[in-house]
């Protein structure tokens, strides 16, 4: 099953998303659907759309938290050299930082170094306790996975030793267009995910690469805090996203974000304030 | 002018704390009366209670966004032996780490070095857009001053380049008892504070150090993000916390952080899982 946020004349909605139709859902957002997932599936309100008829939103708007990995894909350690973690290297980012897949990103004045860096998303279901928590509980509680690009600003980063200012720009963060239930791609094991500029490959790779896995990295938050329905994690980016090349995002510029069997975000460059 | 968040039977209530007397107000919660400060003042619900038959909550439960600065006192920096950055050191926290002035800490079983932090918080009042502000905008959109203690779990800080799982830990991190608004202690310019664990002196130092100021770190915030009425910087810590003395926090601890002109923390450390 595919979820999805649409925005109607400014309204926000949950959906269901098959083919080329949106079928909206009777929850009041999408959190409460994915924190009760069942054979059932969603109730319906009856009302079908088609998918060019509406907007996608940030598949979850509010998220309780976002936490976002650093450092896990062997290929990405290589290029900026970096030896490898021994534990997840997370940071957060702030509701504000998120866009619809299909939004234009305004690049900032300030930020002169933004890089793309896309990532699969975990969207977690059912509400995990802080505690230990097996590889099986930690899969269970996972609502779906999604497409996001953690796009970067690489100046600010790079301000202190803490990445958060290059990576807290609002509204730079696409994030979408839906969220697909784990047994429709057996918990995104071995997906292909893609970052294209203008039609160029800037970043290639699998999530067979992933340092830590969605059940560990969901095992290692919950030693410190609980995760609700709806809080997302991104897992990293793979290589293709080094500073050293000086190719930055420009205005004008396309970015299409991938990941087989989920999705893609497709976000044009603008030039912002 | 203080202001509070009080628990009565289980709910918030925002308040005006003037001497022994909790003045319960007539507004939703604190975010909506600092976000229009006036001559005026808040209007009351007309019930008074005693200081002592309240629990303070933090003072404001759901912020947008709270930011921390690490790093902003050089006599911490000389302990911990790190130069002198050249922006603010910015991570994040959780909403969840949240607890009340008076309220227990947990420490968690996993977490082996958990060690104080007294700090500043500064308080957002009106709204803030994402931009360039000038020191007396930055400083016109504060709402308040409170204290906080960042306790952290030292292993957990370690465990990568980026702190926040030390920082994050669910329920430990105590704030209030008041919103004090800034005309009352000159923005915070100058004030002593202290930490101590069991009447021993842990911390002591004065806001007068603090290498970036309060309009200084919104001025940085607001190049990459909007803040809104509510949110939380916590402004760094003083010399007195570095883990080399491997003195951690243990159960049984009574730990006192306190500001002059402000008012203090009080937390006992109990076992946690």
């Amino acid at each position: 099953m595919k979820l999805a946020t649409v925005r109607i004349d400014g309204q926000l909605h949950p959906a269901r998303v098959e083919g080329d139709d949106v079928v909206l859902l009777s929850d009041e957002n999408l959190e409460q659907v994915l924190s009760r997932p069942g054979a059932d599936g969603p109730a319906e309100t009856g009302q079908v759309l088609s998918r060019s008829a509406v907007e996608f939103a940030p598949p979850v708007t509010r998220p309780n938290k976002i936490l976002c990995v650093g450092l896990n894909y062997l290929s990405h350690l290589q290029e900026i050299g970096i030896p490898r973690p021994k534990h997840p290297a997370l940071f957060t980012k702030f509701a504000s930082t998120l866009i619809g897949a299909e939004d234009p990103i305004e690049l900032p004045s300030v930020g002169a170094e933004p890089m793309w860096e896309v990532e699969l998303v975990i969207v977690m279901g059912r509400p995990l306790s802080r505690g230990s928590v097996t590889p099986e509980i930690a899969l269970g509680a996972v609502g779906g996975y999604t497409v996001a690009n953690d796009v970067t600003m690489r100046d600010f980063q790079r301000h202190t030793s803490q990445w958060l200012p290059g990576k807290a720009f609002d509204r730079t963060t696409p994030i979408g267009p839906v969220i697909v239930t784990p047994e429709e791609i057996d918990h995104a094991r071995d997906l292909e995910l893609r970052c294209e500029v203008d039609g160029e490959t800037r970043q290639f790779g699998s999530t067979t690469e992933l340092l830590f896995d969605p059940a560990q990295i969901i095992g290692y938050i919950t030693q410190f805090a609980a995760l609700h329905p709806g809080d997302l994690i991104l897992t990293g980016t793979p290589a293709g996203s080094s500073p050293e090349t000086g190719n930055f995002l420009r205005p004008g510029q396309l970015m299409r974000s991938w990941i087989a069997g989920i999705g893609e975000c497709r976000n044009l460059m603008v030039s912002g304030s």
